[in-house]
């Protein structure tokens, strides 16, 4: 007998039939003698409805208006999930961000929970009620309605999983949990049953796109138990662990990538202190968010320097460089919009030196070039031409052996 | 100068272009030197697109959590008013039930309004803000979502009116003001510049679809001057007066008729003190609204009784009805669902008497069987086949003179 907060995505509440079934989740899940606490996205679609209304009228949108606008999806779809549970005879109750009192900074759009007074969930939950919060959206100080910026549902669960202490948080989604890499590219790919809470930052700062980066941030400050599954198989989903059992670990987890990314390069430039500052701050200054950053000192005084943006920064992005590079007399620039990121995760490469040569080999005998490499303790990324990609993810995905259940029987958390 | 509460029903609001032509209305007024509160309905088709899901997942739905998915129709819409306001460099801020502070009673769903604090409201109008309030919508004492029933979009406007005594309650919607009967049947029909309250009150009881009954009786409650005028046509509309100026009147100011009423008659029931309550409690304890009534007594000991109700509550009505003549030995019971109401309503007929037979007259000259009769002070309905309906109306509009400008030029209030 416990504590979950389970969250459902917006597919899995995706229709009145899907509505039904979620209800009949909740109810399992008391009926096995917990207590729940929900939280729903909206009905996949509307959102996207939502602000196509707001994006038809303005330009601009005023992000208050623009919030309040929004936030009426998952209000919708909590209401109809707690009418579905009173229909069964489980007496339920929806709570708006407001009503749940789960209070962000002052900033109507992308705010983030500053905390939760829990008291009105409490109280219903001693009252024998299932709370079915709206996900992705709060209160400010003033009383104006604010959102989380999308995904934000899952920042939701996990806010209110620490805040009532839950044992464990729940998020429903259309995946059954994490994989090696995406089942959609290589065939081969497996579930994880559990993965550590620093994986799991990596893969979602990778974009491997189960959880929300703010959400798995959440979870690690907080240490909730989270467990990834789907709202469409039975099945035990993948868990997101905290203690560290390196050695008995695979020394990769998993094979994230994205195609979402440019990558540019400025080359000759004389080599100076603080070049790349004077490189890299007029683009931070046009709101470019910069990714990975490689530079390399060539012998004659001059130095090259490459990083990625995001690809719809790239021409932006390009146009801001090439004023860079006229002001510094370097030789030129250059770029590549067609560009894969492919990252290999693990938090055995920490005491594994021999990663990072494997991963060059293997691509190196595949035949494909590597543009950049970064690496940090548990990741090493390399960028390639995008044509390669499903080429390189899957010879990785069978040469680190990801396919194979590995030696996850040692994990004592099994 | 004044302040002007104007509210725009579904229609008025009912797509992005016809949002975008009521933000130029209200900056038009405000361009006159107004301040201006404005009331929304939720997009036209919204709130039945939001029923429709709330009764495929529920047969008798929770009324808390119907509210919270009813009222997200306003919350959309007047978040786009104030969107678009400001894009025209007006600034807007929009405003739920609970934001406005507007208290209803304990009862999620045809709840009453108790009080508004209007503060935050005028708070906004003290900043040069343009304040954009969800009707149709409250809060009451536990934070909860509650509605006050279809049509309260008007009693959210006159409410906000009275507290925040405004110079005008302007109510835009796709009629071009209050006329002496429904147009679509009577082509020579006229709108009146100016009507009484009391007479409105008649009109909106009676079934004329211009004002909701529980507005009406709020204006008079608060003495609101109020105006419903069209969003889609130029015009003054009409102005609910208050001072009464009957000598200067016609003796009639419009003719209202509706055909949701069914009559039934018990026939031959010994005559004896209570006999109308005993007939008429068992209907009222199974939850029907009784209309008219009108009992004629027999010489020979017994009496009939005939009323008329909803015309959804007829087989209901009629099988309780059938239970109860029998415990009272009456000789049988009659009904017929197919009858309309015919009323005419002025505040001229307090002082003249010759309005009720002239009436019967005419609809005698046009060969047409009354079945019942009910008079007040200002009105007289009667009940005839339906098939007559149109014939009557018309008939009735002729004879009164309703097609003529009559006697308004002498109205002070003019």
């Amino acid at each position: 007998m416990g504590l979950i907060v389970q969250k459902y995505g917006g597919t899995s509440v995706g229709s009145l039939d899907r509505i039904r079934h979620v209800a009949e989740k909740v109810i399992e899940t008391k009926q096995q003698g917990h207590d729940v606490v929900v939280v729903v996205s909206a009905m996949s679609g509307e959102t996207n409805r939502l602000v196509g209304l707001v994006e038809s009228l303005a330009k601009d949108p005023d992000p208050r208006e623009y919030s309040v606008v929004v936030s009426t999806g998952e209000m919708v779809s909590m209401a109809l999930l707690a009418m579905c549970l009173m229909e069964s005879g489980f007496p339920a109750r929806s709570y708006t961000g407001a009503q749940a009192q789960i209070f962000t900074e002052n900033k109507c759009v992308k705010a983030r929970i500053e905390g939760i007074e829990p008291h009105a969930l409490k109280q219903a939950l001693q009252e024998g009620i299932i709370p079915v919060v709206a996900g992705f959206q709060g209160v400010d100080s003033y009383g104006n309605i604010t959102t989380l910026g999308r995904g934000g549902s899952d920042t939701t669960a996990v806010a209110l999983a620490a805040s009532l202490e839950a044992d464990e948080c729940q998020i429903y989604t259309d995946v059954d949990g994490v994989y090696t890499a995406d089942p959609r590219i290589v065939s081969e790919a497996r579930q994880l049953s559990h993965i550590t809470f620093e994986e799991m930052l990596e893969l979602a700062s990778l974009g491997a796109k189960v959880l929300q980066k703010r959400s798995v941030e959440l979870i690690g400050k907080y240490k909730v138990p989270l467990r990834v599954l789907s709202s469409f198989h039975d099945g035990p989903g993948t868990l997101i662990t905290y203690e560290e059992v390196a050695m008995e670990r695979p020394l990769v987890s998993g094979i994230a990538f994205n195609r979402t990314e440019a990558k540019l390069s400025i080359i000759g430039v004389p080599d100076q202190a603080g070049v790349a500052a004077k490189i890299l701050t007029p683009i931070g200054e046009a709101n470019i968010d910069v990714d990975m950053i490689v530079q390399n000192k060539i012998d004659d005084g001059l130095t090259d320097l490459s990083f990625t943006v995001a690809r719809e920064d790239y021409q932006k992005a390009m146009s801001i460089l090439q004023k860079v590079a006229t002001s510094l007399e370097a030789k030129g620039v250059t770029g590549d919009a067609k560009i894969a990121k492919i990252s290999l995760v693990g938090v055995g490469m920490r005491s594994h030196s021999g990663v990072a040569p494997k991963m060059f080999q293997v691509l190196g005998d595949a035949g494909i070039n590597i543009q950049l490499i970064a690496t940090s303790e548990i990741k090493i990324s390399v960028i390639v031409d995008e044509k390669y990609l499903e080429l390189a993810v899957r010879a990785l995905h069978a040469a680190f052996g990801l396919d194979k259940e590995a030696n996850e029987e040692f994990d004592p958390k099994m």
